[in-house]
């Protein structure tokens, strides 16, 4: 399934005890819908609360011979009112796992400068006041290009085995926005710790905003320490954008 | 005041007695945080409920010497959380008023094409299931334009005085949307009727889905009879985007 979801109402993607409004419970119990469950969906990323997708990818066994189209809208159906659409469905191998087959994510977060409080992305873009450096948040970026230990720049809730990981990109655009300018930020990783484009975004705003040195970010990678993160951004900019797979189970839509 | 709002959470724009959240309510009760009020605004447009604006503008007589830029800040502060935010706010003179000196209204409409329901944009922009005939929808705008009678694509409840109106621009552009694809309406004339933009937007849909020949358009036009109409189009989305007067107050921004 590709998926897409505005994650303002949502805690998060993964299931949880106790009734809350999760995107994974959303989509399970529309599944139960339409075959006795119970279901359960793996995902490519477990996104936190108040982070969005317009590229999730997520995977699960049915019984029933579905036609992937009207499978696709007979879950949209049982999905509303919640912010949740499957934009399709593929027949995919026995092999494939959403989460352990993929080999890429890719993440964009949107960042707006302007006096004026966000109305029309109101919980979808973090606004902050004043215009940022964006050649200084690049140089700052640069340094975190590659296969480094990431300990500074993940949560300390953080399950991943290591925290040794490999970005290929982060690459930031400036675009005009109504009453001021957004700054869009493109990254990439086979895989990426918690909380880690939140991180990466909030040390660099602080770099556009004058307060850290672009070095200073190289410095803040090397002490491998989480207190030497700058803050965390809040989740509203942030999306899921794209799963890359080794053979990308949607080519042939 | 440059105004810019998501039309969701109001009931228009217009004040209404009983207490109902409307934009003129929410900035009159902002006003009245900063100087002894009743105040009354004035908007170049008096917008329906669910409809956004990003180019709102509107007037209003204050007693004290403010700064433009604190004023601003602090009707935003005042404003919350409703998503409604002050862009800017210049001085006027006693001559303008923000409705009667406006020579120009523009709008545009928002309208997506794609099998799963809207998520980012939910309340946004309108969806439909099916891709839509571009060229059959320009062909259709096509006959609206300039001097007519207009009463077919007005509102039974149109208070305007007359229903002959100069239509400037109606023009379509397609563009890729998530899994869909996206038509985006610009409409631009001295003044509108009621719903004049909805009831145009929903007949030409009726044109790119093939339901209607183009030159129905035509016919419909004059018949100068609202039941000819088309479908009016729902609010979600309808975006005022700009005001033009002889001289432009916010030129100096």
């Amino acid at each position: 399934m590709l998926i897409d979801y505005d994650g303002g109402p949502f805690n998060g993607w993964q299931r949880q005890a106790g009734g809350q409004l999760t995107v994974q419970g959303a989509i399970e119990a529309a599944l139960a819908r339409l075959e006795p469950g119970p279901h359960t969906i793996a995902a490519a990323g477990r996104t936190d609360s108040g982070v969005h997708a317009t590229g999730q990818v997520a995977h699960c066994d049915l019984t029933r011979d579905w036609d992937t189209f009207r499978l696709a809208a007979a879950l949209n159906a049982h999905l509303r009112p919640h912010p949740v659409s499957v934009l399709a469905v593929v027949r995919v191998g026995e092999d494939f796992h959403a989460r352990f087959s993929a080999n890429e994510r890719r993440y964009l977060f949107r960042l707006v400068a302007r006096r004026a409080p966000a109305t029309h992305d109101l919980g979808k873009v973090w606004r902050v006041h004043s215009p940022l450096d964006l050649e200084a948040m690049r140089a700052g970026a640069a340094h975190l290009i590659g296969k480094h230990d990431f300990t500074t720049f993940r949560s300390t809730h953080c399950q991943a085995a290591s925290p040794v990981k490999g970005l290929d990109e982060v690459s930031i655009v400036e675009l005009p926005y109504p009453a001021g300018v957004e700054y869009r930020f493109t990254l990439r990783a086979r895989s990426f710790l918690h909380n880690q484009v939140r991180s990466i975004v909030g040390t660099l705003e602080r770099v556009g905003a004058g307060a850290w040195h672009p070095d200073q970010v190289k410095v803040a990678l090397e002490a491998a320490d989480r207190t030497a993160c700058g803050p965390v951004s809040p989740p509203d900019g942030l999306y899921m954008t794209g799963v890359g797979y080794p053979v990308d189970p949607f080519a042939d839509l």
